[in-house]
Formats: C-alpha cells, structure tokens, sequence
C-alpha cells in the first residue's frame, strides 16, 4: 500500500493542518461549530479555539457563527473560508499527483505487512 | 512570506515525519545516536526508541550501532538508511517545486504580520 501523507502549512505564527482542514470541512458540512468538532471526538472549547485561530490566520474570518434566530445559532464557511479549505484540499491533490513515482519508491523500500495465519 | 510545509508520511504501522529524518541526519553527520538526539533536545531513550522504529519501518535497518572498538561505540546510517533519507528530501523537494503557485496563494490570502512600532 502506498503511503499516505498529510499537509501542515507552517505560516510565520500560525499552522494549517489536517486538523483544522477537517474541522472547516465538518463546519460546511454540519453547519454547526460544536458538531463539527463532536464528530472529531473534541472538545467544544477545543473547536472553538481552534475557529478563533483559523479567524485570525487570514485576511478575514474563515468561520461566521450565527448567534440567535429561529435556528438558534449555527456557523458556517465565509467566502475566504471556501476558498482557504478548496486550497488545501488542491495544494494536497497536486503534491501527491508529482510524487506518485517517489511514494512507489517508498512502498518499495518500506518492510512488508506481518502475514498472521489462518486460524 | 511562503508558508512553509512539513512532510509526515504514514505508512500502514509506522510514520516518517521531520523529527525522524532530523534524527537520521544528526546520525549521518555525528556519527553518533546520543549526540544527533542531544542536537534535537531528545533524551538518549527517545533517541533510541525513535530509531528502533525506523529500523523496523523499512525492508532492513536504516541506522547500525557499533558497539566497542577504540571509539567506543558510535552509529552509521546504513545504505539503506542513506536511500530513505534521500527519498525523503527528494519527494519534500518536488512538492515544494510541484505547489509553488499554491504558496503563494496561501500566502497572498494570509494576514499580513503585525508591524511592531520602533521605540
């Protein structure tokens, strides 16, 4: 199996990683701060901390939180947050699509799976 | 600036990030375990945990101890140590040069650092 391999962005004061990737992507997709961050088994103040790192990494907030109405509450990507995530996401798809031949080298190098009998 | 990136390959039981290929540097170049983790503010037994790892991550080991001998010990990387380190400059070069407009993306999208006023 060819290895796999995960993108941390080290800015001057910040990073951008696997983690808060995944948490944009559970905020898009669940709409919900708290929910996005229960489906990565963390903590509500964990989540919130890190949207709070994510809204002041960039040129604007990536997350709007949408306090009161009748949905009481809720959060979802700004434009800049689409565009931050959708980055990522292509900045990852173009390394692994130029170092394909190298990961094979890898996988060629690295020790082979135990085998564990049939019982 | 251009963020930078690090790279952590996952392997199905093992990984192979920055600290390891550090470790495996400082090993090449000291000639020595305990002083290549001492360079990275690691403690003898982290050092020598990490480096049993690597010598079971790959098709043979990446690092040979010499035990005795007048300089009394002392550790090299083994050819195949050399190959997996150079694979993984190689495969962290071509994504730099693969994702350059991307960076710069990322970079033109980042806040601008805080201008700290001379007294």
């Amino acid at each position: 199996m060819l290895p796999r391999f995960s993108l941390r962005l080290d800015f001057e004061r910040h990073r951008l990683g696997p983690g808060k990737a995944s948490l944009l992507e559970g905020i898009r997709r669940t709409g919900s701060i708290a929910a996005a961050g229960r489906d990565m088994a963390m903590s509500y103040r964990r989540a919130w901390l890190l949207v709070d790192d994510l809204n002041h990494m960039f040129r604007g907030p990536l997350v709007q939180a949408q306090t009161g109405g009748r949905s009481g509450g809720g959060a979802r990507l700004t434009d800049l947050g689409e565009e931050v995530l959708a980055l990522y996401g292509a900045t990852h798809a173009t390394m692994t699509a130029a170092v394909e031949e190298q990961l094979r080298h890898f996988e060629a190098l690295s020790a082979a799976p135990e085998i564990v009998p049939e019982p």
